[in-house]
C-alpha cells in the first residue's frame, strides 16, 4: 500500500504544512496540492461543498505528493467511511468530547476486528493499491478535535485511546466555547488549554495538528512542538494576496487618459 | 437597466481593478467578488471550466457590487451571446486581428439593427432588469484583444470600430507572437507595442485593459493611463500567498516533540 | 450584518409570501427569487437535490431581495450548520416532537454560549457581512415543524422554547399522521390543530408559517393571522400554469394543413 | 427503432404541444415531460446550461412519452451531432438564411451517404434501439429557423431542401430583425411573414412549429395550421403561475397577529 | 402505480439479476440498465457519489425496464426517505443488527400509520404515477443487510419483522466481521451463515438477495434458492472485460513498424 | 516536463493499448486508467459529456501512469487548446480531409512561432511541470483522423505535414463514408484503405492508431504494425462483461424457494 507521506515528514523530525480547502473545485485543489504543502485537507464541515465534489478534489490531490486528508462534518460512521472509501489518508473529526466519542470515531476508521468499518474501499484501492484492505488501518490517520470544556475535562481519556493518531486543535471553536468569543491574540485561557493539549497528546505518543490564522501564530505552534500546522484556508490565501496587492497598488498615480 | 459600474469608476477618473477567474467555483468567485475588485472576469479561454460552471460563477458575482465580465474562448457569435444571455456585463474577445474580426465581434454583442445578437436574454433580464433589451447595447462592454503582428498592423482599423468599448492587452500572448517567448521584463518590442495600443485606443476614445503578472507592472500600466488592470489570476493569488507564507515560516524552529 | 428582510415585512404588519424550491437549479432559483416573493426556501428534505446544489441556489437567491431560507431533512446539527454556513437566513426543521427536540434544534442554530454551532461561517460572511458572527444568532430564523400527535401534545413546551422564532406547519404531513391520509379540504381534526398551533405560537410571540396547496387555502391562513405563507412549490407552479394553458388551448380549431 | 411520437400526433391530424426548457435541471425536465406535452425542447441557445446538463435533461425526458428535442446554439455540425448522439429526436437550428445553410444543417443530421454525420450514436442506441443507425435519418426531425430578411428572401430555396422536416418560427427574433424591436401584438410585417412561411412550408410538405408568448397567440397559430406550438418556456410558466397566485391573494386581509 | 417488476420476475419463479453501480454517472447507469438486468442498484454506501448524482442515475434507470433500487449508507430515516422521494423502488439497508433496527428501517420506508415516512414523494409521483402515495408501501421493497455476529444472533427477530421484504447478504462484510478477513472461497463459517440466513428468510416469506464476486458463486447461490443475485459491480465488469481483453491480445505479434 | 509515456512504449518496440472513455465520470476514468492501459482517451466527440467533466476525467487519469489523451469534436482551435490547457498529452482530431485541415490542426497544437496556440497552460503546468511551455510542442501528440474519400485522396499530403505525430483510424466512420454502412468483417475496400494509411503513415515516420471493435481485429492491426490500438470503449467493456456473465449464468438451476 502507498505509504502515508506524513510519516516520512515526521520521521525526518520536521513539521508538516497542511493546506485547508473550503472552495469546492478540483482545479483549485490541484493548484494548491502542487505547492509545497505536505498534506491538503478537504473540509466537509465548513467547506462549501459535499461528497460529490470532495471526490474530485481528492482525485486531484492524488495526482500530487501531498497527502489527501478530510475534515468530516461530524463523528458519524457512514460519513467517515464514505470519505475513507474515496481515498482519504487522514480524517479530522470535530467534537470529540469523551472517550466514548473517540473510541467510536476510531472504530469507524478501522476494519474488523479492530473497528466496524464496512468493506468496499472503492477508490482506496486505486490510490492505496491492491493491498489496501490489509494496511489501511495503520496507514490512514485518525485525528480527534478537542473543542469544548467537556473535552478538556476528558482530555487524558481521549488522548489515550488506542488507534487514535493525533489531536487537531481549532482555536476558533475553542475560543467560542471557552470565552464565548474569538479574540486576537488568543485569551490566556485558550493558550493554556492549547499547551495542555499538546502536552497530553505528546505524552500519549499522539501527533498534534492546529489551525493557525496567520504565519506568526503558526511559528509559535511549531516552536511548541506541533506536528502539523494549517495556516489559513484557501479563501484566506486569496484574501491575503489581494490585500497585499491592493497595498502595493496604493502608490500608483493614474494619468488622466482622455 | 442596472448600470455598468465600470462607467462610474471611470467617470470618477479612477482605474478599475479587475480579478481574473481560472478556478471553476461559484464560491471562489463570490469570495473574490467580495474583495475590493471593481470587476471580475470569468475566463472561458484558459480557465478550467465551461458554460455550466460559468453560469454559477456569474450568479455568485452578481450578489456583489463587482461587474461580471467574461473572456470568451474565441470570436464566435453563439459563444459570446450565450455568455451575454447569462448576464455578463462585459466580454473580452481574443484574437481580433482585423477590422472585419472586430466588426463581427461587436455585431455579436449588439441587438438588431446594430448587430445580430439573437433575442433571449434569460439571465440578462434578472441581473440587468426588465428593460434589459432596450439598454444592453450601451451597457455591456466589448473588449477586443490585440495579440498578433497582424493585429498591430491593423491597429487603427480595429480601434476605430464603432461600438467597440475597449482594447484588452495580454502581454504573454503578445510576447509569444512577437518574440516567440515570454520574457520578464517584457522585451522592448512588446513594451513599445503596448504603448502604441494605449495611444491608439485612447485616441479613439476606447478604454484600455491589461493583464499584469505583478503589482509593479500594474503600477506602470496605471501610470501609463490604463483604464483597467488585472493582476494575476485566482490561482496566482493562491500561489503568491503560499510563497509569502512559506517565507514567513522559514525561521520557525521546531522542538523535537517525542 | 445584512438584516433579515422578513423582520421588515412583519414590522410593516404584512404577511410574507414564501416560494418553495424542489427543483435543483440555480437559474430556476434566481428566476423565482426575482418574482415578488419575500422569502425563498430551498427544500433539502423533499427537494430533488443536495448540498452542492443548495449552495448555488442560495447564491442565486442572494443576488435578489428575497430572504434565502432552507428546509433541512432532519433535526441534525451538522446539516443545519452546513446550511447556515452556506448563508441561509432561516432554517425550517421537520419533526420537532418535544421540547428537547426543539432545544437541540435551536442550539444547533446559535453560537456558544447560547448554542453549540461550530465556528466557520464561510459564505455567511459574504452574504451577511464581516460582523456575521456577532449578529447571526438574532438574524437567522429558526422554524420548528409540528407534524405529529406527540408534537401536538407537547405544543406549549415546544412553542415556549427560547430562541425559537416560529412554527412552520405542513398540512400534508399533519394529515398523514393524524388521519392516515391527505384530504381536500382538510379534515376538521387537522383544521382544529392548525388553529391550535397558530394560537399557541402567537401567544408565545412566535411567528407562524404554513405550506398551502392553493391560493384559496392561503387566503384563509392569512386571515387567521399566519405570518408567512408558501403556496405550492416550484413544480406545482409549472403544473398549474400548464393546466391553465391547456385549458386556454382547448377551443383551438386546427385547420388540416396538408 | 423507437418511432418519433410526433408523427403519430400529426397522423391523427392533431397539432403538437411542445414545452421549452431554459432551466438546466433534469428534475424540472422530468416534471414538465410528465405533463401533457407531446414534445419537450431542451434549448441550448438561450437556455442557461450546456451539454453536460442537456444530457441529463434528455435522459429525464426519455423516461416519459414526450419526444425529446433540442434547439442548438448555432448551425455547427459537431454541436448538432453531439446532441443527436445524446438521443435528441429533433433539432431546431437557428439562423438558416440560405439554401446552403439549410443543406449543411440537414447534412449534419444525416449519416452518409445522405449526410456527413459521424458515427457513434452512444445514447441514441439506448433511447432509439439497436437499429438506430439504420433508421435515425428518417426518425429524427430537422427544423430550420427563419429569422432574418435574408432568410425570407430565400424562403422557397430553404423550404424545398430535401431532408428538412420543418420550419420553426421565432417571432421575437423575427421582430428584432424586421422591425428592430419586439411589439405586442406583432407588427403587420411580421404577421405577414409568418403567413408566408406557413404557406411556403406547407406547400413543400414541411411542418411548421412556432414559439408563442401566450395561449391566445398559440390559438391563432393553431388555426392557421401550425403543426407544433410552443407556449412560453419553463421560466415563463413559473412567472405566469406566480402572477396568477399574487392576483388571487390580493383580497386576503390579514388579522394583526401579535 | 407502476408495479415493481421484481414481483413479476419472482411470480414467474425466476431469480432476478441485479446490477450494482459504484460509478457516479447517469450514462453509465443507463448503459447498464439497458442490458438484461432485472434491477439496478445505485450504491450510496461504497459508491463514489452522493444524492445529486444518485438522482440522475435513478432517472436514467427509469427510462428502462430495470427496477431502480438503492443501497443507503446507513439506517438513517432522512437518507432512506430522500432516496424514496427520488423514485427508488427498493432500498437495501446495511447493518441491521436487531429487531429494533429492522423495525426502524421499515418504518422509515412506509407512510403513516404504518411508518413515519414524511410526505413529499417528488419524483416518486413521476416514476410511480399519480397514485404513488396510496400504493408505495406495498410496492417499494425493503431489504435488510445481515452483516454481524449480533445480526446472526438476532436473525429470527429480524427476518420476522412485518413489512420487511427481503434480506440482502454481503459476503465480504460478513467475512470481515466473522473471520476478520475475506477469503476465497468463503470460510465454512460464512457459508454456513449464508445457508442459515436463506433458510430463515424463506421460512418467514422474505426474499433473499446476495452480492457475488463472480458467476460461479452466483450459480451456487441461485441453486440455493436466492431470489436476487448481484454479480460484481460496474467497476468489476470493466476490470473483468479488460482482463479478458489483455489475455486475448497476448498472442499478438507486432511487426516492427519503422 | 513530464515525458510522454507513449514514447517509452514505442522506444521499447511495443504497441500501446489505449482505453476509450464515453462515460462522463472521474471515477470510471480512474478505475480504467489503473488497469494496464498505456493511454486513456477522453472522447469529447461521441462521449456523453463536455469540458467540465473532461477536466475531472483528465485529473483522475493524471493520478496514474496512463497517458491522458482526448478526442475533440472537431478541428476547431479553441476546443483543441482548451483541452491542451487542461493537461491532455495527446489530441485525436476527426475529419482531417486536406493538407490545409491538417496544418491548421497542428498549428492549434503548437505555440508560436510554430503554431498559434494561445498562452495560458493552466493545468498543463500542474501535470507537465513548470517548464511546460518550453517542451509542450514536442511532448503533446497530434493525431489526425482519416475518415473520408477526400482524405484518402489527400493521404500523402496529410501524412507528410510537419509536426503531425500520427494518424488515427476509425473503421466505423470509414465504412460509413466509403460503403454507406458498417460491415463485420470490414469490406475489402475499407481493409485496403487501412493498409494504405498504415503504409503512408509509417513511410512518413508517423504513428498509427486504430479503433478496434474486438480483440481479434486488434490482433490483426497489431500484426500489421499499428502503434496504438483501442479495443472497444468503456460502455463496450461493460456490455461485453455482462454478456459473458449472462452466458456463465445460463446453466444455473434455481430451486423454487417458497
Amino acid at each position: 500500500m502507498r505509504p502515508n507521506g506524513l510519516h516520512s515528514v515526521w520521521d525526518a523530525d520536521k513539521y508538516a504544512l497542511n493546506a485547508w480547502l473550503s472552495i469546492g473545485s478540483s482545479y483549485s485543489a490541484e493548484v494548491i496540492a502542487n505547492l509545497p504543502y505536505d498534506a491538503v485537507t478537504v473540509d466537509l464541515q465548513h467547506g462549501m461543498f459535499d461528497f460529490d465534489t470532495a471526490l474530485v478534489m481528492l482525485q486531484a490531490i492524488s495526482a500530487t505528493n501531498a497527502v489527501p486528508m478530510v475534515r468530516v462534518s461530524h463523528n458519524t460512521g457512514w460519513m467517515i467511511q464514505k470519505l475513507l472509501d474515496m481515498g482519504a489518508y487522514g480524517v479530522i473529526c470535530p467534537m470529540i468530547d469523551t472517550r466514548a466519542d473517540c473510541e467510536a470515531f476510531v472504530r469507524s476508521m478501522r476494519y474488523p476486528p479492530t473497528g466496524d468499518r464496512s468493506f468496499g474501499p472503492s477508490r482506496g484501492l486505486l490510490y492505496g493499491g491492491g493491498d489496501y484492505a490489509a494496511h489501511a488501518d495503520e496507514t490512514v490517520l485518525a485525528w480527534a478535535m478537542i473543542e469544548t470544556e467537556a473535552a478538556i475535562e476528558n482530555l487524558n481519556d481521549i488522548v489515550s485511546v488506542d488507534g487514535l493518531d493525533g489531536i487537531y486543535i481549532g482555536p476558533s471553536d475553542l475560543s467560542m466555547t471557552l470565552d464565548g468569543k474569538i479574540t486576537n491574540p488568543l485569551s490566556p485561557r485558550v493558550t493554556e488549554v492549547i499547551d495542555l493539549v499538546i502536552a497530553a497528546a505528546h505524552a500519549n505518543k499522539k501527533r498534534v495538528g492546529i489551525f493557525c490564522p496567520d504565519a506568526k501564530f503558526a511559528r509559535e505552534m511549531i516552536e511548541k512542538g506541533c506536528d502539523l500546522v494549517t495556516v489559513m484556508n484557501d479563501a484566506g490565501l486569496v484574501r491575503q494576496a489581494t490585500s497585499a496587492l491592493i497595498k502595493d497598488l496604493e502608490s500608483a498615480k493614474r494619468v488622466a487618459a482622455r
